[in-house]
């Protein structure tokens, strides 16, 4: 038989595990929730920054002599110890969750509260010593903490997410300094344009993730203002006119996040702004990487029928019934990542779309739905940059075969040949497969020696004055 | 000057041109809803559809002896007008309007009654003879009139958008035939896979689109089902017991449309169903669209640094800059309304959503989204079909040699040589270049009389037994 | 120091824990696919639709001699023991994965040939003796054993979806009969309208639930088309010509699914569009629940400043700062479960759009997104049934009041004074504060006789012929 | 009969009507693309923005030595004059095209060359005098000319929609000082909270349009990154060195618009992350427009069986058969221009994420999402300060009552009583309907003149420290 101890709320009494150091709260919350499966403490850093609020608001209600120092000091340090990750496994409450946040918020004071109690040598669930709501909620509603609570945790999230990011930036600058001198054909609308060097293809990439990160870290800064010292709705109903103030630089202490308090803690509480603005550039970068990975997949193709440009290191078998075949199943996996971050950006324009007044009460969703999408992005663009980026080299004779042979060079003999003239002899070249150079040649518009300055490899990839034919 | 009359409404007196047909109902949704510019006589068989509606009710309203005779026939003679698209003009509201479609309901009543009157011989505006809302909306309210007439409107665009997937789908089936013995590499995860047709290739296109058509004719049944008789808000309020029946049977009469009407009128009259369904398979339509475009854009890239495995007729010059370029400029397009139509799928869960109790305000964004990815769905097969498809020839010779190039027959070894021997194989002929059966040859593996018989290749694309070899 | 045994791939030689049933293809899969730590077996139902079609396989392999009875009776009882749940911990790859599915499936085929060698008293590992892919994988290829799991995956999921859906409406249909006398005031936009029963608006939620199970039900149909058979890229390659007719019977025998073999494989194969067609109607089912829930929510607000109309059974404390405030938390979750099904809908969208030729590489994606989207909204209705439908109570005193007070009994008095009268009227009632009984009476417009018999309570909740009133 | 005269490109020869300032290219175009049957010139900053890039052009052109002083003056005074709205007839392609937007450039190449050809005293179609190629479209490709002139247009839309928003800031600004004083409840999860100001509440509006004009100037700025001198494909090929310099500095002149040159041209010309980010930032704007004006709908809800706590005003009738009837008809248009502007963001995720190695071939569907978005949210934002908010009116007495009703003062009671007493009372309150006042002084918990001071209506909407009770 488990031992049990009995916990009271508004709806009566329940038996909780004398174990558990939650308390009946969570546990009304683990049953009305029985959705996802995933507890909360999947996030851990969402679970330290609740314990980093906690923390903070105990040495703010101990600084305005509202808190004592006997409970204020256990409380601390019930803090510190979730925040070590000590009681990560007693935040169980699903990810997936009504009551915009209370149950996660709950889950935090009662596990804090029992820890607490413990330290003090209480029994858990002693209540009458230190109490959850009373003490450890001190100053605070889940309407403020909560959302202070994602925003800490999605911060966190995006540095590392930056981090990954720049692995896989500086994946793809190496190979475009690899690639600098590999002349190619560039490609617009899927026909052959004009020639370019694969080190400025790469280079593409490069930039991308380097304009990519600048926009992420703007948007971080975005969800560095915080409304602790709201309470309920804003208002501050039952907060020390100085605690916002305070709390903000404990918090700012403990973390070393450069939280701000909002102007306006009324419109602070009920709004989503900054998760949707976050999200949005979360979608950014996933159609950008996933369209990376399209050109990965693409110019890999092959190795016989394909475009056959460069290789991808082979990661693993590709078919159960094809022997040999290697798939890009890594630039795969970034694609889908890629696809469920533009779904989760719609889950959140529709959570955020859907509160009411003074409280968005489905930011559950909003978290659940950010969190994965800065969780995945981060693991794919790791595994993008150690098992395929940096493993990936050119097939140089073929590419190089592909701008001689090529019609786009025609398009460099229009400032002197017209384009009108240069319009017939692709066309001829296409249907006769002879070469440019040699219609030109034959159609005397243009000198031998004319035509070997102007096609010169290396010129045509960047821009130049006209040459003075004559 | 303009010559004017005034009408009354509950807001007061305002003039409205003396030519108009329209009303003050109409005049103050003009100044309400300046959002778009585009009437909704941009929609054609949305203004046929609620003409015919009106009809209907007045032909009820007749049979029941609520309307007079004379009332009844003007009305009919000037719904018949309006169908036949004498009054289009006159449907002046903005297609993103408040009011959940009661501006676009008062406008047709409006039309219909200054049309009835003069009919009669009275002047516009002299409502006490024949009244928009007492004589022309009899029986009616916006509430049954507007979700009525979308169904009514969107049926018909189906249907029109059914004829234009029949022609690409024979676009597709008779290319199939045209390429079924045109011996090619397929696919997977862009790499070199095993071979087949190019007639199976355009045959998956061909059966792609009877299956789309196929839901497409479910979901067109589905919104059938009318609410007509629902009044305010499904109870029936101020419509006779046996109305909703009769006008039934006389708007499937006049307009050939199976209408049914719903079992639970309260319900149909909140519900946004069969809108979300329709737009769901439409964009099952277009997700699959987008894909065979993508396709084909892929197939026909080059001309020599692409897989130019197949030749789309070329529509436009290409480029601004580079003289002789030809871009799949179809596909294209057709790859664009397919993401429009994705998107007006998404605008149509929100506004489908966001209905509250006993209705949908928001049914007129649903309308124009809807809609637009109708008619756009609709040119864009045309489009396809006749100006791209019709036009496809294939590189025979290219897609044979790929296939006898390819390792990819190594797969058909699979049975005989077993898998592990089979990977050894195609890893020596990516390395070597050489072929697969001149490896297999020189490994003794198989003999050169069983490569032959089981690497045939028409039999390499159907199903096979396994060949006794000895 | 754990025990380890080696095994080979065509990337070389790796050691597998000697313990484990997977090989070295999982253990390739594990490594490249670090994206969410949650494995494919958290989908119960797809590892057993794995066996079920490995074990329809070497049943149908036997009766066409392509397989010995010892190694296909231990494969079927290795199969039978999976389907049966005992080696589920073993499927370990990620449910986020590159490759189409080639690890889940190599996942299978290693699972079942290690312990079909264990049962045949072999070593684990010991593929001389049984292979997973030339024995497990006889006949088959990822591309189809893949997407034919999903769909037998996904189609049980449907089923106990609709069982929980007919919960739900059964917990609403047995309010409508409980409120079938409750008088209420309907309102559309948010605007009192006229009267209705609170009876009228459950069964709109009953009926609206009977709807969407109908084309649930539908939309599973179209998954039951499988692919088996089509191998490689749908041309049967490596296939017996009778396989594919075989394995479907053994398959439905063994499962209870009435599954059918497409008529084109080479389109069945690369086609995800009864995927897309089934979240397309999960997402209707989504937006209509939370409309459903917003309903709930809306008429439950208060409980002094809201509506007040009904009450929803309290589940837990609201708030950690407001003491006695109880939310509607299980509508919450509900609404937050469709949000996460309508973004997964835009996910599987783009994952099926980027299918490029024979083959759909992101069906991981797909798979993981649906199965989310069944699961939640299955566990979601069974909540909202248990925890909130069923212990729904009405104010009935408050809701006759608001009737009773209503202006909008000025509409059932259109047909008899007219809607320009009735328009004065209801104007002035909302000035002065009058009820329309009094005004009507006050400007004679007609009698107390007459405004009883037409105003009675009950009849005003469905149509009625107009009175003849002298 | 209708004059024509023959214009020729790499199709063939064609008639163009003698009267048309355009040519063959967009002959094709039209006939290549009758999708939406609306012209870019619907969007008449593009076609300036058109006009001053190839004015831009021009000048630069000249000032190299490319480009005679004839002609680029002729040019010049044809793009005066187009920028001065005297051709925009003549930019008649449409919205939706393929072809990356070399219709759309090529519409202005023509019109512009046949306009300077006209100033020159030669004929129309007379190219070999002045071509749209070589001349007008000099040092250009439709790939820089394209996105930088959707990007002029766009940050043109961006700023007048940022004035609307301002005038809507304004509108809800004035509320809010007009309602500062007017108590009334606040609201979490639907449910009674805690004591606000209606000034408070109209005060979050005003703040939040402020935060997203704060965001969409930032996005402003990020499109105007441009890629003039990339030509093709990036890499500068035909452009002379100092070309993308200097018509930088002449288009910045031209327009005002503080254009800047990307720093990777190859990556800048593939690249549609600014309108990815942008759209983000619109949809963020909608969601939370949505979101004010679902709360506007909610206050306004009744007259008599709603919240009735503030009134907008009638703006037209709102019924077709319920008399008197008036509904919110302008927050509901600003609902659906959200709802459509959320549909275009995920329309622009799937164009730009469809973009190929060096170009994205869907910018034009990109461009016409954007501004739709841009151009419906200016109108609405504008339609909702004019027609709603500055009309809207307060229920001073009945918000005032709702607070003293309240049982959510308990809230304010906590500090003093506990939260477990305070749970108690207001469980009681709600059973008995008695006030919570009279509750804490029958059980003897806080004096007369403790609560008096505890729940003074001012205090209780702003922070406070706790009063010492003895």
């Amino acid at each position: 038989m488990t031992a049990e101890r009995l916990e009271h709320d508004l709806l009566g009494e329940r038996a909780v595990p004398a174990s558990a150091y939650y308390g009946v709260h969570t546990l009304r919350a683990i049953e009305n929730f029985p959705i996802s499966g995933t507890p909360i403490s999947i996030y851990p850093e969402l679970i330290k920054a609740l314990a980093a609020i906690k923390q903070a608001a105990a040495q703010t209600n101990l600084q305005l002599g509202l808190l004592d120092a006997t409970r204020a000091s256990a409380i601390i340090q019930a803090c510190q110890e979730v925040r070590g990750g000590a009681l990560h496994a007693h935040f169980v409450v699903d990810v997936i969750q009504g009551g915009a946040g209370t149950s996660t918020n709950m889950n935090a004071n009662e596990v804090i509260a029992n820890r607490a109690l413990e330290i003090l040598g209480h029994a858990r669930g002693d209540y009458a010593q230190l109490h959850p709501n009373e003490h450890v909620n001190m100053s605070q509603s889940t309407n403020d903490v909560y959302p202070t609570a994602l925003k800490l945790a999605g911060y966190v999230g995006v540095q590392q997410l930056i981090a990954a990011m720049q692995v896989l930036r500086d994946a793809f600058g190496d190979k475009a300094r690899e690639f600098a001198d590999v002349l190619k054909m560039g490609r617009t609308q899927l026909q052959d344009a004009v020639p370019m060097t694969l080190g400025q293809e790469f280079s593409t990439y490069e930039e991308m993730l380097s304009e990519d990160i600048a926009r992420l870290r703007e948007a971080s800064l975005l969800i560095c203002e915080i409304n602790l010292g709201a309470t309920a709705i804003g208002t501050g109903i039952n907060a020390h006119p100085e605690y916002a103030g305070l709390v903000r630089q404990h918090l700012a202490g403990i973390t070393g996040i450069p939280v701000l308090t909002a102007p306006n803690l009324v419109e602070a509480t009920q709004d989503c702004g900054s998760f949707v603005q976050l999200s949005g550039v979360l979608k950014r970068v996933a159609v950008k990487l996933s369209k990376v990975c399209n050109d990965l997949r693409l110019l890999a193709s092959g190795p016989r029928a394909g475009l056959g440009e460069i290789n991808l290191p082979p990661m693993q078998a590709g078919s159960s019934i094809m022997p040999g075949k290697v798939n890009p199943v890594i630039p795969e996996v970034v694609n889908q990542i890629a696809f469920e971050v533009i779904g989760n950006d719609v889950t959140i324009s529709f959570a955020a779309e859907a509160g009411q007044l003074q409280l968005n009460a489905f930011e559950p969703i909003i978290a659940h739905s950010l969190f994965k999408s800065v969780a995945h992005l981060r693991a794919g663009c790791l595994t993008l940059a150690e098992r395929c980026v940096r493993g990936i080299s050119a097939n140089r004779e073929q590419l190089r075969r592909s701008v001689e042979n090529s019609i786009g060079l025609v398009t460099a003999l229009n400032p002197y040949i017209g384009y009108a003239n240069a319009t017939e002899i692709a066309q001829e070249a296409l249907l006769s497969g002879a070469s440019v150079y040699e219609l030109v040649l034959a159609r005397g518009l243009l000198s031998r020696a004319q035509l070997d300055e102007i096609l010169q490899p290396d010129v045509l990839t960047r821009p130049r004055a006209p040459i003075g034919l004559r």
